[in-house]
């Protein structure tokens, strides 16, 4: 393991975030001083989770710790990723909250579709949030996935941003195009769930605009698409670091 | 869920795959009469893993399964992708071998680096084994990842095959160029443990010709950019399925 001295600064979500003084105390608390095993005179990055950026300097630790905040750094979002998506099979959602964190993606908008329903979600959305917060903090980012409830995919449609670029993960598709992680603007994909969207769904959604693409020479499983989009998504824009 | 009739035939992998009479036994009897419900009559694909695929019909169905295998139709590979990974954190190897063997990876090999070795490799390989092999019934490919025992990052890199492109992750590489993911030959890619790789090991690569891409804004996971590569490689050939 790299030794604290090699260790970036402790990276946390502050989502009310000032210059000036002041406290943070449970969970942001213990993961500073116990997991991170920051000291009075160490760097801290905070973040927003909506483009803000200070640094801080820890003044006091214990059960509660003092930070003094620098001046924010803003940057807006030149370009984002809505994920809405189909429920996978059992257990397979939380880890695909968490990659979706880390690749970057903007928004997860689990939908309610013909054949399938997501079980239980409202009880897991507290969870996935919590997820979506530690991928921010592994990943660096300034930008925090949203998690939003359940929709039916067809209001989820129609609360997509009217610029949004639209993309059906379909196994019948054409191959990923290159527009697919362009540098800049609004991409959104639908993923099926588990058993597949109906030949209903599928006509309302090229008939909406969604272009059909196939990402990969076999079948995939709903996280495993969902994934895959977002992994050429966040590469096309990798030079665009939107880290620190 | 859709009804039986409208499943796609069973699909299995089958080592030793030729035409003729054939039983099944354990695992896969289990599975084709459990699972997918296949009956005296029904159609089924079988696949050797290695580009080989055939049609069979079910005789007769109890604990030992009958089958009669057509003619066996052969594909060459004409990619293929091998990753070379170093040790995500604990209880993040299982979903990354089977996300892999859905994205039609062909080679995992498990890197021993200077920070970090795999625990107890060994004793986890035939569960990952058995994984690839879930993995290639659910994408229903022909070509079974292969998971090899942990090797030291430089034997493992003198063991990659002469014409593969190398290519490194690594959070301060170029962009993420269109030649990742090209139609045809051999690509592999190494990425670091959850500590990352020392400075040491990243000249040995990019002496040895790797190229260190950035596959994200963001610092990803291990497993994270081992997927995210892996998903690049894949979209390269989802024009050319490998499906039946």
């Amino acid at each position: 393991m790299p030794s604290r001295a090699d260790a970036a600064p402790a990276f946390l979500w502050v989502p009310e975030l000032a210059p000036g003084r002041r406290r943070l105390e449970g969970e942001d608390s213990h993961y500073l001083v116990r997991v991170c095993r920051a000291r009075a005179g160490d760097h801290v990055t905070l973040t927003d989770g909506r483009g803000g950026l200070a640094r801080a300097t820890v003044q006091a630790t214990g059960s509660v710790v003092e930070l003094e905040v620098g001046p924010l750094d803003r940057l807006d979002p030149a370009r984002g990723a809505w994920i809405l998506c189909g429920a996978p099979e059992e257990g397979r959602a939380d880890w695909l909250v968490e990659k979706l964190g880390e690749l970057g993606v903007s928004v997860f908008q689990p939908i309610e579709s013909e054949r399938v329903s997501w079980r239980s979600a409202e009880a897991r959305i507290e969870r996935w949030r919590r997820l979506a917060v530690a991928a921010l903090r592994q990943s660096r980012r300034r930008f925090l996935l949203e998690v939003r409830t359940p929709l039916p995919l067809e209001r989820a449609v129609a609360e997509l941003p009217e610029e949004a670029r639209c993309w059906l993960a379909d196994s019948k598709g054409k191959p990923v195009p290159e527009a697919l992680g362009s540098r800049v603007g609004l991409e959104a994909a639908v993923v099926g769930p588990a058993p597949g969207i109906t030949a209903h769904e599928r006509a309302m959604l090229l008939e909406a605009g969604f272009e059909a693409i196939c990402l990969s020479g076999g079948r995939l499983r709903t996280e495993t698409a969902a994934l895959a989009w977002a992994a050429w998504w966040a590469g096309g824009g990798a030079g665009a670091s939107e880290q620190e």
